[in-house]
């Protein structure tokens, strides 16, 4: 089962520590696979020669970091690796993105209507409270898993034609892309590490208090006027973000 | 105590999601500013007339993305706005960030020895598995609040230098500055979000549990050839990183 069952009592590392590492390792080099189900917990205290404590230990946190996840009355499973996301480095769509690493993209469009802006959303668009805004939810799947959600606020004195499209069809950037003064091209974008609560629970199917990523995004155009602002929830057991840093 | 205090029950935006932004928007509005105590549960209740499990609903998600925090037996408060962090931008030391953003910085070593490499690090570092690695784990502060544990793997065979340094005093790419053939000019970094095991809750002070993020990077030198790889966990309650992307 595991290509190592040595855990070192000599050493000033954590025994559940250890055993995270060697279940890690093997799900790195290969050894596990996705689908592969491990032993139970007793199994596992034998195995290992530790105490159930340890075991559980190991085995939440886990749970908990997305690489293992559990079945109610069937076991515990090696999950699928994090998709690799350019969401921090490329001005593309979620479409493109998804095809380039080899998903199947989708969408659901659970809400698309005009709406005065208030506080943070006028702010961020550089408009007045109350002026109009079109407001998009999407609930966007790589296959067949929901990873992320987004809520859209478009300045509405731009991006009227926005409304006409079928956001389930159509990208968002390739409809702001057509017309050369809504073209998005630079992002302000941060991300924070957050947990779900009942709401982001329900639309991305993983237990409250799971690990997700925050993103805020405001988009601008050549003018330097920002013509998006949006809310980002990605599943943070399916998506690791990358970028390169140069001096 | 709060700006807004109607809650409406004609739309489909849930209750606790609007007690939420209430308490969101006069956070970030400054009418409420950290250290300021929230009424009481019951309190709440009658304040916007929402039945207690909505109240608690709201306030346990604030507590989790660390908008507010609880003190045993005193209350519920407004928590510190997160540090909006240059870290997935900028090849610069922790302490020159933190000083920039007006944190006084602060580092215990916690380990600081020579191992032989394996798996991922002998990987990372394109070395072979046996190879010498000095590995560094640091604690970091702004001001008295840990906020980063950071295990760091050099190759020995270029960076032997940096154990002579008090790694508390010295920032490590100052260190590896000094040498044309050790100075990082390039970092591939990606994030996830994960939450707290034990290990991270007793070091960085926050319950098991709590979201933080986790960050892999391999530094470069003008060679490409990998000096440095680290793996940091940031306290998700206080920070926020940021990037800018262009088309």
């Amino acid at each position: 089962m595991f290509s190592n069952t040595t855990i070192d009592k000599n050493t000033p590392i954590p025994l559940y520590y250890q055993l995270k590492q060697i279940i890690l390792d093997d799900i790195k080099n290969g050894h596990l696979t996705p689908g592969d189900m491990i032993p139970a917990e007793l199994e596992l205290t034998k195995m290992f020669n530790l105490s159930r404590t340890t075991v559980r230990q190991a085995i939440i946190e886990l749970v908990n970091e997305g690489h293992l996840y559990r079945i109610k009355g069937k076991g515990t499973f090696i999950a699928k690796p994090k998709i690799e996301q350019d969401f921090m480095t490329k001005i593309e769509s979620f479409k493109e993105q998804m095809f380039r690493k080899g998903y199947t993209p989708s969408t659901k469009v659970l809400e698309k209507r005009i709406l005065n802006a208030t506080g943070d959303i006028a702010k961020n668009l550089v408009i007045s409270e109350g002026d109009l805004t079109l407001k998009l939810k999407r609930l966007r799947y790589a296959d067949s898993d929901p990873i992320v959600i987004v809520d859209t606020y478009l300045s509405a004195n731009y991006c009227n034609h926005v409304y006409d499209y079928n956001l389930a069809d159509v990208s968002l950037y390739d409809i702001l892309s057509m017309k050369s003064e809504t073209k998005i091209v630079r992002i302000q974008r941060t991300v924070e590490a957050s947990v779900a609560g009942k709401y982001e629970s329900d639309l991305l199917c993983i237990p409250e208090g799971f690990p997700i990523q925050i993103f805020h995004s405001i988009g601008y155009n050549t003018n330097n006027i920002p013509m998006e602002y949006s809310i980002a929830k990605y599943r943070g057991d399916m998506s690791k973000f990358k970028v390169t840093i140069t001096l």
